[in-house]
């Protein structure tokens, strides 16, 4: 079985050049490994818990849609589905929050963040906190048990969800599992070198410090303007550039070949303007980026066509799903009243012709004896002689009201080629039948 | 529109004759009346929080489904269903849970009872504590806003969880309603006569103290030799015996008319025994109990029925619950790709036949002129006269790239009867369909 590898992507921002070059870029190539099975969903659920803003969650969705299919994922190859297209996510959502204890969520980072954040402000612990924050390790630990993902590439932050997400596992496992497992223990991928692109000012590029290069919104010229406004020091075209620790460097890192960085860099050294180096940036860049964007530009002018490809990847995510989420209904008590304990009396009643009898009957040697015949004629069980009917008769008495109960001590043989099992079911379908 | 009523019942134990009294039978006489629309859920999602014992659960959902039906509910008056057919209250559950405030679940009656018996004990406060226990108040407002009920018939220890719903109603309403309300804010009903039936002991009739009377289960053999046990004083037949206070006389009030219970009263005074009093209680009592007993062993023993009458409830609850949780999708953002704002420009592609045109050509009179004719032949705009034919080509190109903002000064006039907006429109399609 190959390795099932998930990742899900929160449908509130517009995808910028550090998210492709940190996240997008490395698992549409992780995503071409014949040996990893990948599942990408955008995770719109989880995007309520921190935007209330409808408008900016179905662009969103869009947008992200288009930057990863531009940027190279096959949706042929992965399942790529938005959450909220999989109703069996919720349901086991709520499966789950039946097994997690409080005490663990009490614990978890993003949720005491906020709270000692509040008792730092002088506020209520729980002051602002929805249970949308303080549960959504639950829906987490959903998204990742309902696809028995193996492995989760995750940052340093979400190692702990992750573990969350196998404790549940492991007791949902132990209370209704009976020795076999439903789900797989997740394990968290923590990318060793994810990359941390510099943004306009230098720190990490980050929508909250509003430092951001945008990825495809706005075209080439946005790409442009944006590395144009990049902070260098103030050195002179010709003055020797210390390339260590400059911004644009980095980013040239995250898109040239060796040679190219070296080359950067040893220009940077002979006095190249940034100016110029800005220019040779854009140029780098754009040159990656470009094809994409002409697809990035075609989907996102082409809806219908998006939800089409969601749509198939929600068919596919679901026939995962489905079956897995009957299972464990079945597990936990949700059953289709069909198999009741009391069908088997229904069935024999039903196939009354079909069920065995027992013949009592006086041979020439003047001994009573008794067999168990079924339907089809063949004899299950054969008694020895009786020298009175009444004995016989007390025999075949106890073993209907008895059943399989009563054979190690009736005085009767199997019939040729009969089993023990075949007689049991015979016995107790003539006891379901009497009981009626 | 009729009151709308809901009420749920928690899937894991028995019915016993206290249920019978104090909720069945109310609720099905209530569930007659014409102006009441009755929901009526076996809620096995909450069961799922105090209950691990699957067949426990299958077993109580049988058990209450029958008795519900034996004891007269009609399926074709009101909504019956399984809560875990609707997988629309899973996802509800998720919606409400991003809007509800974590601070409100903290103060819930049953959370607090768990949490202050852990503090008392010296443990952790959330020991042992689910997260399915925090957090059901949730669940419970979405069973109720799912179909919008009007009342919700509850015990008094239940009256906070109605209100939560109103406040989780209220706040989404607020949230996302734009001046129309999603939500009917639900009131809880406390039956102020709310019958408690005695026990064997004479304490309240309950599963925890072991003193139930069986309602259908074992027989009519089950319900004489429960009522033989029910604990009396020690008088004799013929000694007068005081009816106050007597667990049988509370008994045969919820069953007999007014003549008969005074009688019962009278004979007791006049010294019937107990072992009679307990005879006449039987019968009185059977009486009632024993067509609907019928039923319910019919019922029960063919699960397969009660499966096809509990699947055409789940159908029709979810024609309620389907269409209102779109309706909720939509205005928290999780919206088909199919109305985005780029749509315009696929309809123009589709319409290609129906855009205007731009005509250029020359008069009579030697001057340039040209016009915007719409699809049907009408003219849209018209040019003033060029001395040259460059002039009105400079012109059209910039109405076609720039649109309607060039209209204020380009050398153009109005159409008879034609509207700057139709204009506007047309110019927009042309420049939608050219980018393609």
């Amino acid at each position: 079985m190959p390795t099932r590898v998930l990742t899900g992507i929160t449908t509130t921002g517009t995808p910028h050049l550090g998210n492709y070059v940190g996240a997008i870029r490395p698992c549409v190539i992780a995503s071409r490994r014949t040996d990893v099975e990948s599942f990408f969903f955008l995770a719109d659920y989880h995007a309520l818990i921190k935007c209330d803003d409808p408008a900016r969650i179905e662009r969103s969705r869009l947008e992200l849609a288009a930057t990863w299919l531009a940027a190279g994922l096959d949706p042929a190859r992965v399942t790529l589905y938005r959450q909220s297209d999989i109703p069996e996510i919720p349901e086991l959502t709520w499966l789950l929050t039946c097994v997690t204890a409080k005490g663990q969520m009490n614990r978890a980072h993003a949720y005491k963040a906020a709270a000692d954040a509040n008792l730092a402000a002088g506020e209520d612990v729980d002051a602002g906190i929805t249970m949308g924050l303080f549960s959504y390790p639950i829906l987490m630990a959903a998204d990742i048990l309902m696809f028995n993902a193996h492995q989760i590439p995750v940052g340093r932050d979400q190692i702990q969800h992750i573990e969350m997400a196998r404790d549940v596992a492991q007791r949902f496992n132990h209370l209704y599992g009976q020795g076999t497992d439903f789900f797989v223990l997740p394990e968290a991928v923590v990318e060793a070198e994810m990359a941390l692109l510099p943004g306009l000012d230098g720190r990490k590029m980050s929508k909250s410090y509003d430092n951001t290069i945008p990825l495809f919104e706005g075209g080439a010229k946005a790409l442009k303007d944006a590395i144009a406004r990049i902070v260098t020091d103030s050195k002179l075209p010709g003055e020797p550039k210390d390339p260590e620790g400059s911004a644009l460097v980095t980013l040239h890192d995250a898109f040239g070949t060796p040679e190219q960085n070296t080359a950067f860099r040893d220009a940077l050294r002979q006095g190249l303007g940034w100016g110029e180096a800005k220019q040779r940036l854009f140029e780098l860049i754009n040159g990656e980026l470009a094809p994409m964007r002409a697809r990035y530009e075609a989907l996102i002018n082409q809806p219908a066509e998006l939800e089409a490809i969601l749509m198939a990847g929600a068919a596919k995510a679901r026939a995962e799903a489905a079956p897995l989420l009957q299972r464990l209904r079945e597990a936990v008590g949700l059953r289709r009243m069909v198999a009741a304990p009391v069908a088997a009396t229904v069935t024999a009643k039903a196939d009354k012709a079909a069920l065995a009898v027992f013949k009592q009957y006086r041979e020439a040697d003047g001994q009573f004896y008794f067999k168990l015949a079924a339907a089809d004629g063949r004899v299950l069980l054969q008694s020895q002689a009786f020298a009175g009917g009444r004995d016989a008769g007390n025999w075949v008495k106890r073993l209907k009201t008895e059943g399989a109960a009563a054979l190690g001590e009736a005085p009767v043989t199997l019939g040729e080629g009969v089993s023990t099992e075949e007689v049991a079911q015979a016995l107790a379908e003539l006891i379901a039948a009497a009981a009626e």
